[in-house]
């Protein structure tokens, strides 16, 4: 497995077309068992597998956690060796943002709620650090994990939107037995909040079989979603929605809606901020 | 020459490497002598010549010129096959913007001063459909007109900053015998006006002559300019600068700058706006 540090060096990089499809994984890094199942999706279908490693500061907030986000850098490259990853590449930020750079690349319909009105540059970040990745690395067909579906949405939305020559693949949210969805962001949990987090997802279930069992009025939903998160008094909820997967704006009825919208949620347990989501 | 008017026709094609590398240059048509010296180096430079015809809406201002750019599209076709184009791509705008697109590509600091300061959403829309062209016709080579000198500094930003892997060349602004240099708006001009408008060249060049003759004070030098401009009532200065082509900002001595700053302006007669420039 190859790890390369620097832009110069990937530039000289020409994967032939024996060596393609290629596969495109790019992660922030302190990667879990999510992570890792796209890698393996990549391997499944792609004769080369690239992963970025990269902690991209423009998709902070100034007041979140990129100081503090987990690096872990020599075992992230262990575990993509052992899955048999070609090439990982992890930039050094004056490299991805040299003194004055100006341009970014910005969605500006599905960006907008969720996640989007809390973390307003949050997916501006997102979007430029992807299309540079896609820039460089050229990917034939690239991995996201659908525990940011908004995050997937959006980019799926500059690859059509740009004309990007690449294939979105959107993967199924990898949980912990318990439910939890896997995120770089358990590890800030207490070991109390740990017993704590698995209720998000416990409610998004509860919440689905509401549905199924005929609660159609989203709104109403919602409510109890909510009481029943906030009921203990250990989880804040920074946003529950039921949306719509077409463009991520909340609805308010469910009738006849059925594989067309979604339950998303982002909740605060102490300083750590987790999200979760569930179709209906 | 191939015509193709749509984006999954021309996906389809496959330049091979022998037909690499590939020259691109984007227009909006009613192409003049000074597109065609575009072509022509591209032809010189590369295997294979791509020109686009496009008149983008979303680089025009709400009150400006979109409705009445002139269209010739005939007649840029027999142009472009009498230089031995390969290949015309001309799509429509419900293939390049359709419904919902939401996604845009902004520079933000080249973009601010000059045009940009009167066109406030001009070089967003410039970024955007270049970005696009870019990645649909996936050139090597793309050639633009030093006339355009703000936007190509800006989009050759946006190819730095975005990682884009393709090579931006400037190639000198054609000019008619009388120096008014070549653009399709100066079909708007009244024979009275066309005889004014050389009078925006002269005036640089004199500029230009001061310079050598030892005026540093570009403010002076300016203001001189202006007054030349200005002294027949004919023209309208919207601006004239002297920039530093480094950041394209204003500068306010010039000993010591030779090679490092240009002229710039933007002038009316009448409802036609034209803009000039000239190194210094």
């Amino acid at each position: 497995m190859q790890v390369i540090k620097n832009i110069a060096e990937l530039c000289k990089l020409n994967f032939s077309p024996e060596q393609r499809p290629l596969g495109f994984v790019p992660t922030m890094g302190c990667l879990h068992e999510g992570h890792l199942s796209l890698v393996r999706q990549s391997r499944e279908q792609c004769q080369t597998t690239v992963v970025s490693i990269y902690v991209n500061p423009t998709q902070f907030g100034a007041h979140e956690d990129f100081d503090n986000y987990p690096r872990t850098f020599a075992r992230d490259c262990e575990l993509l060796r052992q899955e048999g990853v070609d090439l990982v590449f992890a930039p050094t930020t004056q490299q991805i943002y040299p003194d004055g750079f100006s341009t970014y690349v910005i969605e500006e319909k599905l960006s907008t709620s969720l996640c989007g009105g809390f973390r307003p540059a949050h997916f501006r970040g997102v979007t430029t650090i992807v299309a540079k990745l896609f820039n460089l690395v050229k990917p034939d067909i690239a991995f996201f994990g659908e525990k940011d579906l908004q995050q997937f949405k959006v980019l799926e939305k500059m690859v059509l939107d740009l004309n990007m020559d690449i294939t979105m693949r959107a993967c199924p949210t990898v949980r912990e037995k318990d439910g939890l969805a896997m995120s770089s962001r358990n590890n800030y949990l207490t070991p109390e909040q740990r017993e704590v987090a698995p209720k998000l997802f416990y409610t998004l279930k509860q919440m689905q079989q509401r549905y199924h069992q005929g609660e159609h009025d989203a709104v109403a939903l919602v409510q109890w979603g909510k009481s029943q998160l906030e009921e203990t008094g250990d989880l804040r909820v920074q946003y529950l929605e039921v949306c719509s997967l077409r463009d991520l704006q909340p609805v308010t009825q469910l009738s006849n809606t059925a594989g067309k919208t979604f339950i998303a949620a982002a909740v605060y347990l102490g300083e750590t901020r987790l999200i979760d989501n569930l179709k209906l």
